[in-house]
């Protein structure tokens, strides 16, 4: 049980505090995550990871030189955003390009990738490899849906060490891409964590049970047995990651012998002599073992076993000597502090002229979103409790930190006289940030697809809000990947735009046409009460929320008959 | 709670066999515990450290250049053998002297005194640093009292460090005095842990409660009180850290914040960001801190914090180098590997020659050795049972694995024609070694003082049984320091030691005497049912023991009764 803090609500932040804290030599803190307190070489690819936070050492633990250049560390359990990701890589990277590199999540692909274009249009060249080393979560012919775990750590070495040795882009991302390639992990678990401040853990595991490969967030696993002996085990992990193992495979390989908070030391140890005996055993040479806490959950009773299959140029980067605070090898020489000051300068960006009918039109915006965030903050406590029936309760609380945010970055960009496509970029970027979360990421990408498509005109007509409702539609679809009837916002949002249009279509006013979206808006919110969740992690959660409608669809309906109705005021003035 | 083994007996060794498969480069396997597997300059002083397994990063995971040359590790919580300590510093030392260094706990104090005694009558020049770090333990007054927790690193550091250095062994032995007058901890618990095997924890903590000043194992702390914020708790340890600040301390200082195995690292961190700016408010300047898991208690639910007062060349040797598998700082020059092979002769003696008189007795001592095995066996689980009402319940085991010890050494120095104080000095040392805890070092130097008074002569008399029987007691009581009353083994030693002087001195045959004292022992025995025990670390249990007599007594009244039987027939035949 997490015990440890003042607020819970603060207590990814502040661990993170702390973290930079003890480990200054390391370490600097950055809006969104931590980079290297010590200067990298001119021209060094920066190697950018991160997760969500809860995983020590993973991943903040990991940046030093010969490993990560930085890290995006997101709230507890949950993907940093995509204005974090794109700071912390601008304060890493020194003229090399950026990898970036993480477990396979589909929050993190959301905002890792946002920040990925970001990166790309700026004409900073990113590329991303993910790690997909968890054998549970899909089977080897979709190798590709498979979830990250331990396996990060060889990854993100490999990728680091070839970096350091001053390889290209390219060469980093070909060796990242191969040593994904050549890992494999599988996890057990015997009990489930709890978040700070949670009364009850996120997941559990049944009393003198064992569940095999559950992930590191309570996701579904494999079977469930009872415990086992310690050879037993041994021999479960073993069998279970030489079946899968890949057809390039060698003689050679670095076992990871992985606790996830609870199982400790002296336990890892008497499992890693069993598993060496087995590898051994199977004619294969264990090299550079690790066993340890590498990547953990909170107080999470579990461990993998993660096998990378070494050639010569991976053993190469694998044994390559790194200095970070939780992973250190060999010996590096020591570097020179950077200026801490030069990096909050990153990331800023002057305001940009605008038409008088864009700026114009920035105002109406601004007024737009802060009706939003009134009735946010009116349904706060009803969308959270929604969210509690199926997930883990923060929709509320998230809308509300979300849509503050971007209020209070529209007034901003407003009274620096911004345009509505800058007023609309700020606001959306800050609400994807603070937010935290899916939703949070769609609604940023929204907000600003809509500034992005209304641009900076000499004057604005129906048919361009017909192309902004549907840029936003674009943005919510394209980003979130989820389909009609997936029991997500998608569901009020889709009728909400082809009513829109067919309205417009007909002629219709702009306030007419906008009521009668947000009407069909909000009773396809509600009939999302009919169906089930199409994903979700938390098991035996998912299946509650049926005969209750989806906390983010409710949302969508409520802000668009709220915008509506603010659209029908000013028609009428 | 641990749940990761074969057989929970072994579970101490299996975890240190692992622990050397995982990190070879670092250590060696030796019986008794680990050393460098690499070479140590000829001539440097080695810092020998050790105590009970469960600890882990402490000790052997702190063994490697520029700390600790070798562990002595003991069963789970339990300490090592004069045995293996002895081993172990003989397999470490490189000709420069050897630095004992460990936490104060009677049972180490015991056993690590013997092996230093040992050491020194073989020329091998041996110190002894005791680290006295809890300020929870004992008042300032009384400060040589005070039990060692997570401060032994500051200690085995800067002892490490100045050895590394090429100091000499008066040099490291002032050095490791000084930094433990300069360590400072306090710790506090929620909840306690679980041994390999046991169904419950080996103490408790209320739930929602914190335990300020609780021992490692469960030792009585200062006070109890409701789970504090953050910021509480940091105040709290500073507070008490402060206050008891010693009178040489600068301004800077160390901190050294210790998960004891469940807070996790982002707790950890959390919490020492609060307590950096509180020394830094204090007008504190903080240096080289740690955060982290540096002495645990496998799942034990707690933490410490530790400040080290640095002066000059403390902060000199704090700072310097080292590489061990769990703390490593700045660059030490790779080592060369040493031989494996070479270690294991180490500690093997030649037979001596002996009287044929003492050759004879020597055959007589193993068959009483024989009939004391048999007895225990009978007993064992009445004797496990009577222990587990006030202890761990490991007593009848204990007494089986040491007395079974006992009996193959005697039987293999018989078979190799030894005389009496060999075959008994060989008994003893095993016993001791095999038993674990408190009472098998008693019996250990009991069985090798009988030899040693015994010696080589060409015949034996009455008097001479006198004399063994004496130094029998004052073995026992030298090393147990327990006194008359305490409720311990000492409760019947001495009426058995009483009776049987007098009924000699009153001219009465071996056999008789032997037999009048044995009755003796066994009535005190059974009158210690009306005790209390004096000491004892489980602070629930110990009381209740009251109405049971001691296990330690009883099984010594048990031996003494089967002996005198023994006696009788030799005599009678």
């Amino acid at each position: 049980m997490t015990k440890i803090f003042d607020d819970p609500a603060q207590f990814a932040d502040d661990a993170l505090d702390g973290f930079v804290a003890a480990n200054r030599q390391y370490v600097a803190r950055v809006d969104g995550g931590v980079v290297r307190s010590t200067e990298s070489p001119e021209g060094q690819v920066a190697v950018v990871i991160g997760g969500g936070s809860g995983h020590y050492p993973a991943f903040a633990g990991l940046v030093g030189a010969g490993l990560a250049a930085g890290s995006a560390c997101g709230n507890m359990f949950a993907s940093p955003s995509a204005g974090q990701v794109y700071r912390v890589a601008k304060a890493s990277q020194s003229g090399g390009g950026v990898l970036l590199s993480y477990g396979n999540y589909a929050g993190d692909v959301l905002h890792f990738g946002q920040a990925q274009e970001k990166l790309n249009a700026e004409g900073i060249e990113t590329r991303t490899v993910l790690v997909t080393d968890d054998i549970a979560s899909a089977p080897l012919e979709e190798i590709g849906k498979r979830r990250g775990i331990a396996g990060d750590l060889t990854v993100f070495k490999v990728a680091g060490a070839a970096a350091e040795a001053g390889l290209d882009l390219d060469e980093v991302e070909r060796l990242a891409i191969k040593a994904n390639h050549h890992t494999r992990s599988l996890g057990v678990a015997f009990a489930g964590c709890t978040l700070p401040g949670a009364d009850e853990p996120l997941f559990t595991v049944p009393e003198g049970m064992m569940s095999v490969g559950l992930g590191i967030h309570g996701e579904p696993g494999i079977s469930e047995q009872p415990l086992p002996t310690a050879s037993e085990l041994a021999q479960l992990l073993v069998d279970g990651l030489l079946k899968d193992k890949p057809d390039i495979a060698g003689r050679r390989v670095a076992p990871i012998l992985n606790g996830l908070g609870t199982v400790k030391y002296d336990e890892l140890f008497l499992l890693f002599g069993k598993i060496e005996a087995l590898l051994t055993a199977a004619g294969l040479e264990v090299v550079e073992p690790e066993c340890g806490e590498l990547v953990t959950s909170l107080d999470m009773s579990g461990l993998s076993l993660t096998l990378f299959w070494l050639d010569g140029e991976l053993e190469k980067f694998w044994s390559a000597p790194a200095d970070t605070p939780a992973f250190r090898k060999g010996n590096l020489a020591p570097r020179r502090a950077r200026s801490v000051e030069s990096l909050a300068e990153a990331g800023t960006a002057p305001v940009l002229a605008a038409t008088p009918a864009s700026t114009a039109l920035a105002a109406t915006a601004l007024d737009a979103l802060k009706e939003a965030q009134a009735v946010v903050v009116e349904h706060e406590e009803t969308l959270g409790k929604l969210d509690a029936i199926a997930g883990d309760g923060d929709h509320g609380i998230g809308m509300r930190r979300g849509v503050d945010a971007a209020v209070a970055a529209a007034e901003k960009s407003h009274a620096a006289g911004a345009g509505l496509e800058e007023l609309l970029a700020a606001a959306g970027e800050q609400w994807a940030e603070r937010a935290g979360g899916t939703s949070g990421a769609l609604w940023g990408a929204a907000v600003t697809a809509v500034g992005k498509t209304l641009g900076s005109k000499d004057s604005y007509t129906a048919a361009d809000a017909a192309a902004a409702v549907n840029a936003l539609r674009d943005a919510i679809v394209t980003l979130g990947k989820a389909e009609a009837g997936d029991k997500t916002m998608v569901d009020a949002l889709l009728p909400f735009a082809d009513t829109f249009s067919k309205a417009i279509d007909d002629g219709g006013s702009l306030a007419a046409s906008l009521s009668a979206a947000a009407e069909a808006a909000a009773k396809a919110a509600d009939a999302t009460a009919e169906l089930s969740p199409k994903k979700g992690r938390a098991r035996p959660l998912a299946e509650k929320s049926l005969g209750h409608p989806d906390p983010g669809a409710v949302s969508f309906g409520l802000i668009a008959r709220r915008v509506a109705d603010y659209a029908a005021t000013i028609e009428s003035s």
